[in-house]
């Protein structure tokens, strides 16, 4: 079997690669694109300039590469199991109900095919990452927000309306910081890559990213120590919750925050087995991604490796 | 095609009908049986003791209708999905990895499918209930505690080890009583029809049960009121947060304090519609059961019928 391209649509930056179907990535490519600079008040001119951006960054790939079977794209928003469509996308308000894989796939003359990038981060890293044999996983995105994904059944779960899966936002935080839903005590306003930058710049007066906190905890910072085990102990609350209703054995994390592993795992750990129904302690398995900033990219690609299977 | 038994057993009483491919119930029976007292410390002879229950329970009504193409058997307790045992039951502790539906089907030589009593009171009102005509439910018990059962792609999800849907444990309510499981801020501590007894025998100095507090809210007692509201708003709490994960559209409530929906359920909404993300607003329907007590017993009769029309 062919090729695809799996391509992974973020706030800031596009990131495409050819996949095959092994999961294994050829050459790889990455554009600047900044989504919200795209949202204008009419709907069908943010439609226009949406899709001028993704056929820019797609086409020069797929003209490199003759022999592409599929394209599989991970976008932040929410999409319509039946129709495919986009519903809306926070990125850019003005759209809503867009044929998004339709309308590029005829530009393109390209099969595209179109998911919420949280749920194919998960799908990604149950393909090829932690998940390769399991039938189940829930995989978390360490980012500007949280991000959730459901593989259930060896199938992506998204819900009625495609937008299962919004982990950060369960309440299971101290009540102290809004959060950009409207709300308090989401788990995102302590636990989120930007969140533990927040914290550690309100407790400590620097302003730096996540990864020079970790850094930071390297070399024994206590306010670095303090809020990436905050971050450890808010996600471990919100895993506990989410086994409550879903008993998913398997969770995998990747993003911005999992190079501070070390540091939060530990108090993950402890507050999930204080917060389980006891049967479930010790059984449930929390896991570093296999994949990284790659689990979006592959998740995208067996989208569009799946459309080959069936089609 | 033939009727079915459906069979909810309960921690007192095991209640069970002869029912129809269309959900219609035909005769029914009660037997008090209290599941605790079958407990003891030798776990075969706890085995013989429940094997012995239900049988002396179902054989009469068997006996009686000769052209019974299956039994379908709500338990309280967890199961496998690939084999069929029974895990756990938190009313029988000394058991566990009982082939329940193996050893009963022998003894009643029928076929007999047993799965958790809360999913199966959602898979009834999924398909003779409030479901009817959708592909996804979630439903609450209002019981000693709160079951949760939920129908997603019109198949019953009980997660990687049968015990998903443990709603009644999501920590949305205040700290202060101790749940049956050890923690504190159950939903279930408030929202259960034994928690409003008990909130309302704690504020008002009288011991009574969920219906007579529902009569009292009707003539204006502010306590009823208080208690009543309050699991309302705990209720709504709860289903917002299950609701963020699972992206379910449809809810339904069925148990002992449904009698007081009038008092609980504007509070239940006024919360839903405050603690869900903003997009999600005014999407979710909740509703009280179609079903009512027979919601159980309708689901085990699915589970049979389930299997005859596979076999």
């Amino acid at each position: 079997m062919g090729s695809v391209l799996g391509v992974d649509v973020g706030g800031t930056n596009i990131r495409l690669a050819v996949v095959d179907s092994r999961g294994n990535i050829g050459e790889r490519q990455q554009h600047e694109a900044r989504l919200s600079q795209l949202d204008v008040e009419d709907a069908a001119q943010s439609t226009e300039r949406l899709l001028d951006t993704l056929e820019g960054a797609i086409h020069p790939l797929l003209e490199q590469h003759g022999e592409i079977g599929g394209i599989g794209i991970g976008f932040p928003g929410f999409f319509d199991n039946q129709t495919g469509c986009m519903l809306s996308s926070p990125n850019i308000p003005s759209l809503s109900n867009v044929p998004l894989a339709e309308q590029l796939g005829k530009r393109l003359k390209q099969t595209v095919r179109v998911q919420n990038d949280a749920s194919l981060a998960a799908l990604g890293e149950f393909s090829f990452g932690v998940g390769v044999g399991l039938s189940s996983l829930l995989h978390l995105t360490l980012g500007t927000g949280i991000g959730g994904g459901l593989v259930i059944n060896k199938q992506l779960y998204t819900g009625d309306g495609g937008m299962a899966m919004e982990i950060g936002h369960l309440r299971v935080a101290p009540q102290d910081r809004l959060c950009g839903c409207g709300a308090k005590g989401c788990m995102e306003t302590w636990a989120s890559a930007s969140a533990v930058a927040e914290r550690f710049a309100a407790i400590s007066g620097i302003q730096t990213d996540a990864r020079e906190i970790c850094r930071l905890a390297d070399s024994g910072n206590a306010h670095a120590l303090t809020v990436l085990h905050d971050a450890g102990r808010i996600l471990g609350r919100g895993i506990a919750e989410t086994v409550k209703l879903l008993d998913t054995r398997q969770v995998s994390i990747s993003g911005g925050l999992t190079g501070a592993w070390g540091y939060f795992f530990p108090a993950l750990q402890q507050e999930l087995d204080n917060s389980l129904l006891p049967p479930l302690v010790g059984k449930v398995s929390v896991q570093c991604s296999r994949l990284g900033d790659d689990a979006g990219i592959l998740g995208a690609a067996t989208l569009a490796l799946e459309h080959l299977q069936t089609s």
